[in-house]
């Protein structure tokens, strides 16, 4: 039995992560932290886990927490984590870390994009990105796992493989992406009250959302080179969801591409990757057909008249895009089936 | 293993049958039926089920499914199973009936309420009604079981205990109840178009709708003697959930119970129900904390200054309320644990 | 031409007296109040008034506010206007106050209620309750105009011919309210979160809500006679609306009743009142259908079986159950056409 | 006064027409025309027309209606009336089309996007494209105006100015469209269906949809030039509300292009166009602050790092999408204020 201490709980990532481990026989639920709600019942705070989780929160000294567990799943804030995580203390315990402080591997984007100097960078060196179809064997070895963002996961996977066969030319790509709200946390802003979001649409973090550096790593580092590209989220009012529809000129040498072409690239980049469903050509996903589950829905839409591809994905931004992705990578890294209590198929409707 | 054979695929409840006995390891998915999507994919029609159900919708005669069948679990609609399902097919395989055909026990209430003359009263005499907290032992020994109506479940577990002491005038009882747009099925109606019901809440189905009889038979039932009552549904924008607000006078003779004794009579009427969790005096069900799971939440308020109680509950209308009852009933039938494949904790946001 | 003075802007109601105002061309808008957003512009805190309001809010002394307009436009919290007027000032300028500092005419409800004890009794006592239908003579003498809570409104309008003719038993009201989220005003907190709200529904206020006292003034004052009843409020996953669903039963004599009878009291009750549609019986009202407007669309329902009426309204919350009724008050008062401004159809979907 | 007949008054288009026309004092409503619906009420399809619209609607012969009024305003099925509508029709009677019929100047558009062979090419090459703001002098002059769809609208508005000063590559544009529900219609189909809608996003119409052609022709009608582009609309769990936000490289001539100067391209080309609201640079259009309303709001967002610009623009597709626009282009028509019956501000939230 793998002693896990979750940090955040009070949060949506933190509970969807006990949601999910909830139904992992191999582990065992043995810390729950939180800040300003430590000292409160977690079914205080969250209803739907009455008669399941009557524990109170508590804010323990992140030493002591790394002692007596053998993983930390930290869905804490960003500038956080960072600060007070030692070398010592991933010797004695695995982290998996669901904010962004392990996530970007130039420390001077944490600076432009973040508004911090990172604190540690030699554990920031470290530190593996979670992108579990993408890093598995690395994500196997590492006992710091930096979990990758929700639209970065989105993102990534819709796009990779036209990158890793040079399809698409890596200066023209634009992701527009779509978000239900959960994503913006269940801290009490004004932009997250149900009156402000309800009947509404709306672009945001315009040109310089802080995934767009993110983004901009992982598919650099597939194509070996250095890419920049538009990245535009929208809110949408729904609970959970992301849908990328991203789009790239074809290299002029793939002008030619059929659609059974380029389909059978997509479908071969996940062979045997059970998260990712390659969807029939002509389908474009949808988030209802993922929601609550760890699936992400790719295809791709050929549009010869202007000698583009269309890239499109879905997945539930609070399991793929956070907490589903973390238990899929502590699955990865303790040796368990990689689905092991993600097998929930989606909640519709 | 179990064969199991689900009739009305094509529908939001079979659906919900498919996506809860997927995690069942105890029974075999041997059967799909559907009426005029016969001939499709199951995941054309639910894309959430892309590369987990692949078969083809059928539509075979009823009497070769129950030959080659354990159970089947029915999602027809009214009118149907009673008109062709015969004592013969219930000797060789147990039928879970969630339409209404034999719920009501006075074969007069279907020409009252469903606009029909029931068909086989014989078996409507035969069947049991698996509200299966109340009727557990009864449901173990039955090959036919009318699975209850969503809103008559909720409303029986919220007034159950207070009928069955007595601490009610029983012709005081008004039961308002809120359902979302799921519990409409998935036929294309104008009235259930996304336009016409975002952004509004109305009334529907005024003094007669077809459940205010289920209730009152149950109800009936548990205080032996004849009741009436006043059920009002409305309509909710959302996709899942019931909530039952009812009202009803004390009896004089309990015009001064106490807080603590109106909460302990709930907690014990439901003392070792797994499913039904009695909330704290002072918290109010809500359908966010039950969604996705086959949880009832119940609890009571008394209202002092008007000698009076409300009696409150929620679920999930397409799992308590429909599939998760099922399967719940399937467990009991074939002594399964109950919360076999019913373990998934609710979807939370 | 009319000064007038808004105070509140910042809140949905000030926002949407403005709007309302915006379209009068008897009146001037003069000045806009604000308190913790004094200083900023108003298009910046509601985008739908760019290029039409781009005055800075301002947090005037009260006095200098009522010397320099003929009418103040109240839509500020509870326990903040009442502190603050005074006789002097509703000398030189008319007040109609949205908040509930001037509705309840026992002052020992702000204690039991409000958790205030109420600073100026005399004012209380000069003060109109400004239900437009029941008090038009009074409101067009009074410079002191109690502008009605959102589920009184409603509420009221939906009992009171029913309780003005006797043919209820006042003992046996319940009320059974459904609102929309607006409602709760534009502040920060966690219930307001569109995650929390979006696909739920729950109770709440139960037995205590604030507008429990004030329903009770309103009927008890018709009835010339105390009455006490049920008040439950509902939260629904929708921006704008309040839908009641009242329960009571017939008094003996009138347990004879026909529907012909029971729709012709409601239909006389409110003969010219324009903003009052009796629907045809048997039609329930339906918050899409008053959405955006100040109409109040009211039916009844005969439930012969259980001796008992149904009484039921919809209206928009934030029109008819605050700014627009104070703008109905505003014509009433100084003689404008009382449907002035307000002629606008309801917007659907 | 001006005698309106209105076609297709059981659609939301139609029912919009007719909200709009009730606050138009220059114009007397005096048909209503239907097709499946014909012989009801209309407040018996439209609940918040009751006590206002009563007529029974009704499908007579279009020669009798454009003999017996000054303008139709129709909001019929695409390939309805380009069959019936001659041209002794429009001589007689002012026509304005919201249907596809007359918008595409090419009639082999109309086999490639919507499966019929155009009837009267004579009539379409008369017809005027109804684009209020671009092509006011035509509109001025015409009897045969062709509304605009709304995809059509809120994108050649976004874009026009750019392509009309030659600042951006006239290959590279790519338009992704988010709208709500309404834009669907009112017809019942399963992928309408509130459940199905409700908590999801999705792409539709990929690469073929209808009105890319429109848009091209438009943008291509500017530039003088033949333009083609990617379009891709998703439906958001909303009712009203259509964003756009399109990409497009700079050209070479104006990479060094400021912020300030894209801003006062915009803002000088809507000069004096009292319906267009150019909003502050960094400010992005959001639907709800132009709901109910004939408001689109635009932006523009330089992305340097990517040599590319931002287009963004806002409108409700009932309003400034459909039925405003075409009250807007009668206004015109006949001489009123461009803006009358059209001031009503947004309604929010």
């Amino acid at each position: 039995m793998i002693k896990i201490a979750v940090l955040g709980t009070s949060g949506y990532g933190g509970a969807e992560l006990l949601r999910i481990l909830n139904a992992h026989d191999g582990v065992k639920l043995n810390y729950f932290g939180a800040n300003t709600q430590a000292g409160q019942r977690i079914d205080k705070s969250f209803g739907h886990f009455y008669k399941h989780f009557d524990s109170i929160m508590d804010n323990k000294e992140l030493e002591s927490v790394c002692e007596d567990n053998d993983c930390i799943l930290a869905a804490t804030p960003h500038d956080f984590l960072a600060n007070i995580l030692t070398q010592n203390m991933i010797e004695k315990c695995v982290v998996i870390d669901l904010s962004a402080d392990f996530r970007l591997k130039n420390p001077n984007k944490y600076e432009e994009y973040y508004n911090f100097t990172h604190p540690n960078i030699p554990l920031l060196k470290d530190s593996v990105y979670g992108l579990s179809e993408l890093y598995k064997d690395e994500i196997k070895q590492s006992n710091l796992i930096a979990n990758p963002g929700c639209y970065p996961t989105c993102s990534t996977l819709c796009i990779a493989p036209f990158i890793k066969h040079g399809i698409i030319d890596s200066k023209s790509i634009i992701i527009d992406a779509k978000s239900g709200v959960s994503g913006a946390g269940r801290s009490t802003k004004l932009d997250n009250l149900f009156c402000e979001v309800h009947e509404n649409v709306k672009a945001y973090g315009l040109i310089n959302h802080r995934h767009t550096a993110e983004i901009e790593q992982n598919l650099s580092h597939i194509a070996d080179n250095e890419i920049t590209l538009s990245f535009t989220p929208h809110l949408i009012p729904m609970n959970r969801g992301i849908l990328i529809t991203a789009y790239a000129q074809l290299e002029s040498k793939y002008s030619m591409i059929t659609e059974q072409e380029i389909q059978r690239i997509v479908e071969d980049f996940y062979t045997d990757c059970y998260f990712i469903r390659v969807l029939e050509y002509g389908v474009a996903p949808q988030t209802r057909w993922v929601k609550g589950s760890n699936f992400v829905d790719v295809s791709v839409c050929l549009d010869k008249r202007n000698n583009r591809v269309i890239m499109m994905g879905a997945l539930d931004n609070i399991v793929k895009g956070a907490a589903g992705q973390a238990v899929q990578n502590l699955n990865i890294r303790f040796g368990f089936a990689e689905h092991k209590a993600l097998e929930q198929l989606p909640l519709f409707p």
